[in-house]
């Protein structure tokens, strides 16, 4: 079984994703994320995107309760069932949860976490966030989807054992997923052609990674980056085979990053 | 099995709701509305809800593609989800599904319908709406998840032949899930104690009802309502032999519809 993740950027190429996903032959379950869609309607809404930087440099959303009711709208909402249509018009039977559906995909929501909130000057406890990491994954309702011939479309927030919603990194998230449904290949596509040594430069694609030398990866990944090469980590040592690291904006492009055109990462 | 249908009024108790169902010893089936919740978004993002109103006085929400859109934020995302959080609160494993996935609703879409739009004078062809009717219910994805023993929560839009997403009317939908799923009881829920003589007067409480006398009903029903008696009719033609409306604002408001405290409408 294949495991697809496609970012949550605006320009990528749905249109073509959803072609592609049509002509193979293996089952898949797709994942996707929704942040630039989210941040629309947080604007909309006269809010505003709010982050925190932890100690380390990782930038993480403030999750309130109030912006996860947003968030539930842009992802579980608008961005999956779009999703779900396009891939019905594309003959997929999708079907389209989220990680709170069927308890999904369960973790332990932290109690507060450390560090510095947008438009605040310094780093304090925060404790009204619903965040925390996936650690386990309901296989039962992915297994029977799918051998009933439904396509899962699975997307954040996750839900924690006290049955909270709560948001969680989707990169992570797919990491347990690779270790609990034994996933060997993974396909993820965003909005660039692969892991940039500079990622203002995009003719300076890293084409070859063993999984060993992710680490040393780290230091050409800015920003949302960081958690991918973390998340893919995290998938190898749960038992990942492969990873390929595609451009979603352009046409084939599962088909593409299966070809090796854009950063392969091998055991 | 058990159909529970729940309105889309804010002033619904969902704890007094979600405790009842956890204490019921059949497997039910739970179709939400969103429809105050949607106006809150649509409003908050500085947007108006219009509606059409037929030459015959019935009224439906317009229904173009950035509505739409706010739809599936409303339904899909914020109201469906957190449904399924408070259910896995209360132990009941439920799965939150739209009538898109996995074609669960499917029906035909009007390609033009005759109404006067909000704001407008004139009755006119409406053509940029996304509207139609359920005719088919999926009943292979309620089946497995219910023998799975997952509790499926169920809310429009649906999709369709063509795989476009468009609303529907929810009442009628679940006229139709009577049929498919061989529904013999329901239970509806919604802002009022159940059909009153006169809706201004919550004592003026009609108590029982038999199926053949619906469409004398139809005098007491004001707006949404007359979609309800409409859905009702439907239901009982297609099989069902009782139907239980109360009041979602009380506690246990399901074991009192059961117990006959709101209306009963029996064959």
């Amino acid at each position: 079984m294949l495991l697809i993740k496609i970012g949550g950027a605006k320009n990528l190429n749905w249109k073509a994703i959803a072609e592609d996903l049509s002509n193979l032959s293996e089952p898949f379950i797709l994942v996707h994320g929704a942040n630039e869609h989210m941040k629309d309607i947080t604007e909309a809404m006269g809010k505003e995107v709010r982050m925190i930087t932890s100690p380390s440099g990782f930038t993480s959303r403030y999750s309130d309760k109030e912006t996860m009711d947003i968030f539930l709208q842009a992802y579980c909402g608008m961005v999956n069932k779009r999703w779900v249509e396009l891939l019905q018009q594309n003959g997929i039977n999708a079907v389209g949860l989220s990680g709170i559906d069927g308890g999904l995909w369960r973790g332990k929501r932290k109690d507060k976490i450390i560090g510095k909130l947008d438009g605040e000057s310094k780093i304090k406890v925060i404790r009204d966030n619903f965040t925390g990491n996936v650690e386990e994954v309901n296989t039962k309702l992915i297994d029977i989807l799918i051998s009933n011939d439904f396509m899962p479309v699975l997307t954040a927030p996750a839900i924690s054992y006290d049955n909270e919603i709560m948001n969680i990194d989707n990169d992570r998230a797919v990491a347990v997923m690779v270790k609990d449904l034994k996933i060997k290949k993974m396909v993820m596509l965003f909005g660039a052609p692969g892991l940039l040594k500079d990622h203002k430069d995009e003719t300076s694609l890293i084409k070859n990674i063993s999984s060993t030398e992710l680490d040393e990866m780290m230091q050409y990944a800015d920003g949302r980056m960081k958690k991918k090469v973390l998340g893919a980590q995290e998938a190898f040592k749960n038992g990942l085979e492969s990873m390929y690291w595609g451009d979603g904006r352009i046409e084939s492009p599962i088909s593409s990053s299966l070809e090796g055109k854009g950063t392969v990462i091998k055991i």
